[in-house]
């Protein structure tokens, strides 16, 4: 009989993956971790019922929540990771060779250890010596740091997932103060179109919105998540993500990538007016 | 018993609505053609098994069909329509009042007798004096026609289907002569992510570029079409869709939309890395 895997993209709509493998599945101490495999996408993991990366799509996230940031910053050396246990972010971050050092804090070990065994091309970056991983509460972590920090990446899971603290207040102000004067915070900030998602996204935006003095957000195409919409949050101190960025020493960079491109940095910030009323409306 | 529409974005990947009520359910000369009702996405009809349109989504693509090219065109006044049996692409032109007159060709009678009573917001411009309906081949109609329209709108369905001849080279040719000297085509234009889509695309994108002097690709983000990352052709005899437009002409007609808007309009031809090199290639 076939398996699938199934997400409910909301209560009445489901997206289904034929498993034509299942190469792990555990209990860990914080969430349900699978590993399956697909024909069209791919090795894919997932955690509590959500896909979290398939080998086919993981660079248009992975690209968008690091080049981005990284474009903006004109010399972001210190960094912090929170959450991407799967390891592309990091990857992503170690290309830049003016990165001295990288925290990464991801709260549930196993799904490191998981993903390095079956995504090898995701996890290159825990290899490189300017990495260091803690196993711990982001939280915590986060709370104790005062002006360290470039830039701070946060990639979880969703609101309603052990992600969940990741999108109070308190995180959000415990950020603030673990960046620098120039600091700039990424994170993953669900999608505006399914209702679900729709209030997360409000609610995540109008609290770094009451954080930040300059709070944005901009948009991917990603295929395997709810809706194909996905959104990220710029909230930033000083650099704005448009104005003044200078795209030509990016490109000087020479970096290879498969979904960014300074064209495309601009787009994404330009937002469909419906979403645009939604974050302005920020019902939550 | 819980009953549920499944499209197959691949082979292997299933996007399932949970169907509330079935609203019509028909074999037409052409197509099976269905409507459902879904308590997230409203009501929808879908064209031998694929989703055409929901009410929740449909702005997205009749804003994306129209207003870019209405607001390169600086003066669209002769439009042909090809599909469309939903009524939404007519009803979006219809607020232009610059436009004189709409030739719409459907091949399929039933749909528009079907949309008009299940989705009446859609079919408001089907009253407009200045739409003129023909129920037949858009192959057949447009094979006859010289030098008589700005704007060709192609809002057909999948190239595996009955839209087929849509995605030919005789077709984008026979468009080219039925266009005025400044005459611009639009079309749907498939998906760059599953493999199946991806090669339509790749196609279409190859013989459009072999007939018009100008052939440029935009996107957007349609959550019920597959993998909810949907493009749109732009191809044009002497407009180009970025430089040059007057966007502050089209402002001030004071249209209101969910959807478009000129940031977004520039931002849809940024296209990721990977779609570019897809349509470089053109492996077909």
């Amino acid at each position: 009989m076939t398996k699938w895997f199934t997400e409910k993209h909301s209560d009445t709509i489901n997206f289904s993956i034929e498993v034509s493998k299942t190469l792990y599945s555990s209990q860990t101490k914080f969430q349900k971790l699978e590993v399956f495999e697909n024909p069209e996408l791919g090795k894919f993991f997932t955690l509590d019922d959500y896909l979290m990366i398939t080998e086919k799509d993981e660079f248009i996230y992975h690209d968008m929540i690091v080049h981005v940031p990284m474009a903006v910053h004109p010399k972001a050396q210190r960094i912090l990771v929170i959450g991407a246990g799967d390891g592309g972010t990091v990857r992503e971050l170690c290309r830049y060779k003016t990165i001295e050092h990288i925290d990464m804090v991801e709260i549930d070990e196993e799904v490191v250890t998981v993903c390095k065994k079956y995504f090898p091309n995701s996890t290159t970056g825990f290899n490189d010596p300017r990495v260091q991983l803690y196993f711990m509460d982001g939280l915590a972590f986060v709370s104790s740091k005062i002006d360290e920090y470039d830039l701070i990446i946060v990639d979880s899971t969703d609101p309603f997932s052990v992600g969940e603290g990741l999108f109070t207040k308190t995180f959000y102000k415990d950020c603030f103060r673990a960046l620098k004067d120039d600091g700039i915070l990424v994170n993953q900030h669900e999608s505006p179109f399914y209702t679900h998602y729709q209030k997360n996204m409000q609610r995540a935006h109008k609290r770094i919105k009451e954080t930040f003095p300059i709070a944005r957000v901009y948009q991917a195409f990603i295929p395997t998540y709810a809706s194909g919409h996905w959104l990220f949050g710029f909230a930033s101190k000083k650099y704005d993500p448009i104005k003044g960025v200078d795209f030509e020493k990016w490109l000087k960079l020479g970096l290879k990538t498969k979904y960014y491109n300074p064209e495309l940095h601009l787009g994404s910030f330009a937002l469909p007016n419906y979403v645009k009323e939604l974050l302005e409306k920020e019902s939550l």
